[in-house]
């Protein structure tokens, strides 16, 4: 355990990992008792975590049930697209004014290795690589409050479990998904900013795209 | 005490009052053990609401000293109208396609009372209206996590302070703000979709009236 880490945020990231991860599954409620004998701790650290992961929308809170995994169906997956489209379309719409030709290249080289994890399927490498690639603009926002919610909103909704999904097509559609990656390069290059904002916010993150996301 | 509520509600309600009205000024430390006192309850329900106080943005955590009342300086208050104004241009946009000719005319009706309470400089009567004003179209915009978002960061943000403060030229800054109000609404009535988003970002949350809720 990280010495500087509060025993909340110890637990924090234990429970966020494993709802990631898909070892705790929408609907499942939070054993509390379970949690204070795994991490040996006592309950306050855990409630606490708890309360802030119900804060964020990670877990409801259930009054005199308790705690259980927010499920996110396919109309909460389109809420979701509209909220982080327009946020993350005024991310890159400010980025424009603080970008450098050098952070343009990083991107450019992401995009390249986005191509070869789809090519040869190794999905996990896509996701990862893909989030870097979103941070890469919007943590040059110059605005912390909008990269803080932007993280929050994408930590709580998006559960990499669509990596595991059996889509027989998730090929073509991260191929897609990577020719919009294009695109964003290319609008930051020609420093569009009003198209930038408009092409993240309607066609990057269109919600016709939700269902993917939905568990 | 509302018996329905949770002990932590309970907290959480009578702490961001405290902060909305400004008995708790910025960068004041939270006492834990007198709001323990105050309320004669346990830490554990105490602990709990400032957890999600400081998830919301109300107080910021620092370790190893507790919690502090979070200021709001220019700058933040700017990062906040950027926010703010994306988020709500996206609701009066989708609220576009179900607003009714009854909420339409109710907006008009809000919208004299308001003027008649900046005649009278009755600015906390105009506060709470203005609420009521945005409420109605942002309730209707479809999406239960933009209302839950906007409505979160208007609370840890919007402090009431200004009512409070001896502005020469409050009565015509809000003059303004109300002319404002009243282009919202003709262009619901024009159900100008885009003209509408882009007038709630660029103009009613201009980041050039950032400083006058900065506290």
């Amino acid at each position: 355990m990280n010495q500087y880490m509060s025993l909340k945020d110890h637990v924090y990231n234990y429970i966020s990992q494993k709802i990631n991860e898909g070892s705790l599954t929408p609907n499942e409620k939070i054993n509390e008792q379970l949690i204070c004998e795994e991490l040996n701790i006592s309950r306050t650290p855990v409630r606490e975590a708890l309360i802030q992961l119900a804060t964020e929308g990670y877990l409801e809170n259930i009054p005199r049930k308790g705690f259980r995994v927010r499920p996110i169906d396919e109309n909460k997956a389109i809420e979701f697209y509209m909220i982080i489209g327009v946020l993350e379309g005024l991310a890159a719409y400010n980025a424009v004014d603080y970008i450098t030709s050098k952070e343009i290249s990083y991107m450019k080289e992401l995009l390249i290795s986005m191509d070869k994890a789809i090519d040869i399927e190794l999905y996990d490498d896509y996701y990862k690589i893909q989030t870097v690639f979103h941070n890469t603009f919007v943590n040059i926002c110059n605005n912390e409050e909008l990269i803080r919610l932007i993280n929050q909103l994408k930590r709580s909704f998006i559960r990499q479990t669509y990596i595991n999904k059996e889509s027989d097509n998730l090929y073509e559609i991260l191929k897609v998904t990577n020719s919009e990656h294009k695109e964003i390069i290319k609008l930051f290059e020609l420093k569009d900013k009003e198209k930038l904002r408009s092409y993240i916010r309607d066609v990057h993150w269109n919600t016709q795209n939700a269902k993917f996301d939905s568990i």
